[in-house]
């Protein structure tokens, strides 16, 4: 009787620690829309919320910390269940993060407000509407136990670092064509790395959830994308020089 | 005399816990001056020995993963013990990163010493010597249960922000004066950033340790540092404007 009533507490704290955690992601994913919003609009305003709001995320991580912990302390969970409350600490860090992000792009966003608006400001969204749509499958996937789904987001991070990618070469184009364009394509560079940050924290949900339903490591070698590291990008030669022969 | 067995085993296994941290620590610092040499000096071989190595910081995380929930299911710690095994699970993740950081800075690298040699280079091993000296300090702080030394590597954060800041804004000119230095200085900005971000990573460490020895968070307003976010540069006016009355 008394070990039943345990097992009911112990189930109701984790069905509580799941809520949690969905209630985060929600908020998270709030942050990068509403980021990506300011950035193509312009909007100062809502960037200043989204600033305002990122401390919601460090209190729900703190919480959930505080949660995981003492349950890991008082109902000492084996299998399924030490998986349940380690998945929950992992995924809340990497919502926090996802936040911290979005943050950023905010303040970046009131930067580019104050200077010359720039074309590849619009592929921002399109980043920004895949990162979106890959935290919500992995929600999703959390809340539904559903390996499939998050496996099948965990492969749009390609999609992702493949937008990455080419908004960076486009940018460094528009930095050589006017340098007025520089300070806000540089921003743009940073805001467009923040999203592909994002959705690497995306796919680490991912692997959480893999790993939480089946209790093995998500193998397979994912190629990893962000190519434009390796970008070597040269100017049209310059007036001054000789054109060659 | 079980129980002491089972005592004794399980110091016996955090001991081994922390040494694997302590050796990830290890192999972190190296990657991160590798890489910085490996920007300095424009040495494409040292970047692909870093690019190379990275994997051993995976293969370190995994293993120390493994070790923490084999001990958390089967010893089911309490207390300070507890927070070991959870400590250790925080600062591996971290190191992780931090040589993922390193990492992509050896990629860029790569890209650097195919293009023109630019000045601001020279501030990317400030800012690596800074954070490689910060890194140090935290894990020493781990393996001595050291927080008030922890809490001074913490606060030097905040000088690594400085330096970012500056060299963004430095950067930025170099772009501004001849195109030929944008994709150079992108490169550059990112190595920076990657500095900044694994200066954050050993501020989480900081607090981690702090967490482990004391028991309560690290609070108190460190001022978040990266200002370059909000960096409005112009150009020097150009040529073919009028220069105004």
């Amino acid at each position: 009787m008394a070990a039943e009533h345990t097992v009911k507490a112990f189930e109701q704290e984790l069905r509580r620690l799941s809520n949690l955690i969905s209630q985060m992601g929600g908020v998270a994913e709030a942050q990068v829309e509403a980021a990506v919003q300011a950035v193509a609009r312009r909007d100062v305003d809502l960037a200043g919320r989204v600033l305002q709001a990122d401390s919601q995320l460090d209190e729900y991580e703190r919480q959930i910390e505080q949660e995981a912990v003492r349950m890991l302390a008082l109902r000492q969970p084996m299998g399924v269940d030490l998986r349940e409350v380690l998945a929950a600490l992992k995924i809340s860090a990497d919502l926090e993060r996802t936040g911290d992000y979005a943050a950023n792009s905010a303040k970046r966003s009131i930067a580019l407000a104050q200077l010359p608006a720039v074309r590849p400001a619009s592929a921002i969204p399109r980043m920004g509407r895949l990162v979106q749509e890959m935290l919500k499958d992995v929600l999703d996937a959390y809340v539904d136990r559903d390996v499939e789904k998050a496996v099948a987001a965990w492969h749009r991070d390609e999609e992702l670092d493949d937008l990455y990618t080419s908004l960076f070469r486009e940018v460094l184009t528009y930095m050589m064509e006017d340098p007025r364009n520089i300070t806000p394509c540089t921003h743009l560079l940073f805001i467009a790395k923040n999203l592909e940050r994002a959705g690497d924290h995306a796919t680490n949900i991912a692997e959480t959830v893999h790993f939480l339903v089946v209790g093995q490591p998500l193998t397979g070698a994912r190629p990893k994308g962000d190519k434009s590291s390796f970008a070597v990008v040269a100017p049209e030669p310059a007036a001054d020089l000789p054109a060659g022969p």
